[in-house]
């Protein structure tokens, strides 16, 4: 089959050998799949991945190697974690930090920016019919926007700022703006803060952001190690800072603030599936202008080049 | 009056002025005063201090400067942070977050380690009779180990791992362990980790703690920026990690295990003295072994080079 495989350097193969589902696993014959951050940074060296890179997809099940064969021919998606199964974490649905997980295309599981992707039956999610594939691709980043909400305690009067509009700043504006809370997302890009702006979400450019310790919480989802002091300055006494960024490089940083002001930072990666998909279900924003451009599979190195571009959003494969 | 002041360098003086009180202000004739390690830092350049040093002291309330004088007499020692009496903070009694705070002997307020003192008569917090002069001059850090409890919920099933045997982590290691939680202090010093030994804590060598991933809390009392990686290291996924140290050096940190295993990171500064002191009242840990010195005023310089020399505790000034 034909995928985008990184070793070294990234490769589009013509004859990579299809995937064969194993006991209570599905192979998924891929329709969509997205280009995220993450991908980018594997080819910097990021986890040390070696294989076919993508874990934001979207397929039609092909076959189930378990008794129960009713998925096959769903529209599905999948969690991107493979948990081990035996221990705490997985027993307690946390597979995404179980100690020997396998990840979907990031760390020692082949991804989906190929024809066929296999995953356990236990991290498929069937997709409903109300939701579009145009929404559903970008199901693996809003989760993660989401688990925002499954950390943070958002109290109605609370102020958010969200430092960052990429799409994950984007996508974690979008979704705590469905609380009560003051939302407003601070970024540099006039045509990324429109996107929110016409969704009724206030914005303001970095240069203007000045309120040094005023927000109850705030958001560093800009992708550099930057943002850290920014958000730092922006954040109250005893306030909350959730840290997005996974940052390759060691940049010194001057922690004394945190402790002085007694600021709690909280870690935040991965979400689940289902509650994002009820949001999608309830069409509560437009996601639609969140995607750059679609390019056809067989283009997918210079896809991935284009989506390296500055001001570029969300690209999509499609198979 | 005679006093110990910073300005550029460290001096004792003979003839300080004798401090006014202001309105709604005690004056505290110093009976006793701890040197602690924030002291040092100041005179490293530590908040660009200038003036009398110390903020830890026990007093006898010579005057008062309000219609009340019932205070006259009493053995006292102070809350550090005067806020400004006028913002949310000092509304919600988080003097110590105020954006306008003045802190006794670190930031624009002189402090103890002089024959008098004055503080806001609502800084001030008598003693009982029954917690004795050595016991009360520990009560600013003892409540700096408080808000440990004040900022964390310790469930009764936690590991909880104590990195660093300096006065401050053996004062929260013996706080901790006031809970049913599963309590280790993590240090260098066999001495050091004897005094909670013989209290019933375990501890171990830093040497000897490889436990990956192992703690649902891991508290950092180094006072060093080294201590930051291997506390990391400790804590389990989803765990939360407090950051005791407050230090100078902007060390390179890699924050994305932060992020990969969503850990949170408390800041935790001063805490509050009152429930410090229902702590002593209660004799449920024997801090005499805590102090290694005392000290006649008069030598407070001598004192405070003899509080730098490694493996020295508390170091007490008697007036």
């Amino acid at each position: 089959m034909k995928a985008l495989v990184f070793d070294k350097e990234l490769n589009f193969v013509e004859d990579y050998k299809k995937p064969v589902p194993q006991k209570n696993e599905a192979l998924i014959k891929v329709t969509y799949a997205g280009i995220c951050n993450t991908d980018v940074e594997i080819t910097k060296g990021y986890m040390g991945f070696k294989g076919i890179c993508g874990h934001e997809f979207l397929g039609i099940v092909e076959d189930v190697n378990a008794e129960n064969k009713s998925l096959i021919g769903k529209r599905v998606t999948g969690e991107i974690n493979l948990g081990c199964g035996n221990c705490p974490d997985c027993f307690n649905n946390m597979q995404r930090h179980c100690q020997n997980r396998q990840t979907l295309g990031i760390f020692k599981k082949d991804g989906a920016f190929a024809e066929y992707v296999t995953l356990p039956l236990e991290n498929i999610v069937e997709i409903p019919d109300n939701v579009p594939d145009e929404d559903a691709i970008l199901i693996e980043p809003l989760a993660a926007a989401l688990e925002i909400l499954e950390q943070v305690h958002i109290k109605p009067a609370d102020k958010i700022a969200i430092l960052g509009d990429g799409k994950l700043g984007l996508l974690i504006s979008l979704v705590l703006s469905t609380t009560p809370a003051d939302v407003v997302t601070i970024g540099k890009h006039e045509n990324k803060l429109e996107i929110l702006n016409k969704q009724g979400i206030k914005t303001k450019f970095l240069q203007d952001a000045n309120e040094q310790k005023y927000y109850d919480i705030v958001v560093d989802a800009t992708g550099s190690s930057t943002g850290f002091e920014k958000a730092i300055s922006l954040v109250k006494p005893r306030g909350i800072f959730v840290l997005k960024s996974t940052v390759a490089d060691n940049k010194p940083l001057n922690l004394a603030p945190i402790v002085i002001d007694e600021i709690t930072v909280v870690g935040s990666r991965c979400g689940q599936f289902r509650p994002a998909l009820r949001l999608l279900e309830k069409k509560v924003f437009d996601l639609k202008p969140l995607v750059s451009k679609v390019f056809d599979f067989n283009n997918a190195k210079e896809a991935f080049q284009y989506a390296q571009e500055k001001g570029v959003l969300k690209v999509i494969l499609k198979f």
